[in-house]
């Protein structure tokens, strides 16, 4: 018995029982209900569990790791510890029980609730907004090279899938925890908000009569404060919805491809906002 | 019974024993050995079909449709007809049997078998290289950002995944019949070759110490004949890989992401260099 603070090598085998009543709550929370209810998030795999502790600490509760990923991942407890939060090792099965697709690595972190108000007063110059994006994987990929770009926040509006969707954030790798996402709000009320932050609303559309990099799209006009908005990944988007956009805009399509998928297209965008906004 | 030639009115229910040595035979194709053997495709749904059909219509040899899918995507049909391509009506059981993944349309297509000194015979200023790539999602929705941004060919080199496989040909959204597609050829004998008729070998990767966009890979550099490789999904690339380019490259990363996933990166590597050989 030593004074010092508790360190990785401290950790011994604590869980071991997967059908404990603790287990069980954790692997609940692959459900939406069961997330909104606790208040809570559930973050699978090193990757993003790393990512939390280094960019979101304060949210996370608990760190569960099984002993071969915590061999394999020793920074995520260390970092995790020396952050003040709990950690617990766990026998494979435990950790199989919490979640199939989590590499020996779980943590369940505070459901951060960003306010579109609170993300318009730090003055956003490059935001992205999901509109009826349904798919957990693609809204992940758009978030994480959204993240890359330099983006400032991310709206998921309309019918799009809920941010604290595992496979949601899975796919983004991390950048779940690296900038404010904003959730539940309808697109009209969201591009409101954002127009009258100053920020220029393009909409990402094949029908676009302005072309990415020239004339409306240009490098001088694409380095205003922009907020691109993406549309469903099948239908894109209703009349109404690209009504609401200061300007729809086209990707060049050089080749016969009829159009780029929807994470590809982001990219695309966000990038050239961000290069033109940085020159 | 009049002259004119069979149109799509004129087509009826002919297949309806998912049991059938036929059908069977159509199912198996979702292998590669049965694919290899047979030097013919699975093309699934409706738009990877249309595509066949209006970019590759010498090599189709037979389009299954339900009758409901028929009704719904008429044009299919009616452009294979007007080709002098078979069209088969089957039951929802037999296309079910054929493909879970078809949505009441599949076709049977004459595998291309492109050599890269012939697409290199053509002169190509913007080709993909995919090495190692392994997972048929990436593979396919490279294929179709390369389309997009007007790419001339695409090399599957080291271990990548078959372009065959049904899985790529979804994900391509029918630019896998949009542009000639190598396969099979170990990096390094690629690289030789695509150097040999002139094409600067950029890869893709964090590492690279040009930064798209600047430098060494500033939109002079990208005007250039180029070949853009991209590493695996997960591991990306290694060092004897890296030593074949002419340049590594990295995407600048303005957040707090690590970098972009496979198919985000490669659309916005293709995309600067088209938009640079356009200029």
């Amino acid at each position: 018995m030593t004074g010092r603070p508790a360190g990785p090598d401290d950790l011994t085998l604590t869980l071991d029982n997967p059908r404990a009543e603790r287990i069980k709550k954790v692997a609940a929370l692959a459900g939406r209900s069961a997330r909104s209810r606790a208040g809570v998030l559930l973050v699978e795999g090193p990757q993003a569990v790393r990512e939390a502790v280094r960019h979101a600490a304060a949210r996370v509760r608990d760190v569960y790791l099984t002993e071969d990923a915590h061999a394999r991942h020793p920074e995520i407890a260390t970092e995790a510890l020396a952050a003040g939060r709990f950690v617990h090792l766990g026998s494979p099965q435990v950790l199989d029980a919490m979640s199939a697709d989590a590499q020996g690595v779980v943590a369940v972190v505070d459901d951060a609730g960003y306010a579109l108000d609170d993300v318009l007063a730090a003055g956003p110059r490059l935001v992205a907004v999901l509109s009826n994006v349904r798919d957990p994987g693609n809204a992940g990929t758009v978030i994480r090279a959204a993240d890359a770009a330099g983006a400032d926040a991310i709206v998921l509006a309309g019918q799009s899938v809920d941010p604290g969707n595992p496979k949601v954030i899975r796919s983004t790798a991390g950048s779940i925890f690296h900038l404010p996402i904003v959730r539940s709000l309808p697109l009209e009320d969201a591009a409101v908000a954002l127009s009258s932050a100053g920020l220029r609303l393009l909409a990402a559309d094949g029908s676009g009569d302005a072309e990415l990099g020239s004339g409306a799209a240009d490098a001088e006009a694409l380095a205003a404060p922009t907020a691109w908005v993406f549309g469903n990944e099948a239908w894109g988007f209703e009349p109404e919805e690209l009504a609401l956009a200061d300007q729809v805009v086209r990707i060049p399509i050089y080749g016969a491809a009829e159009s780029l998928n929807l994470a590809t297209a982001a990219a695309v965008c966000l990038y050239a906002s961000a290069a033109a906004q940085r020159a």
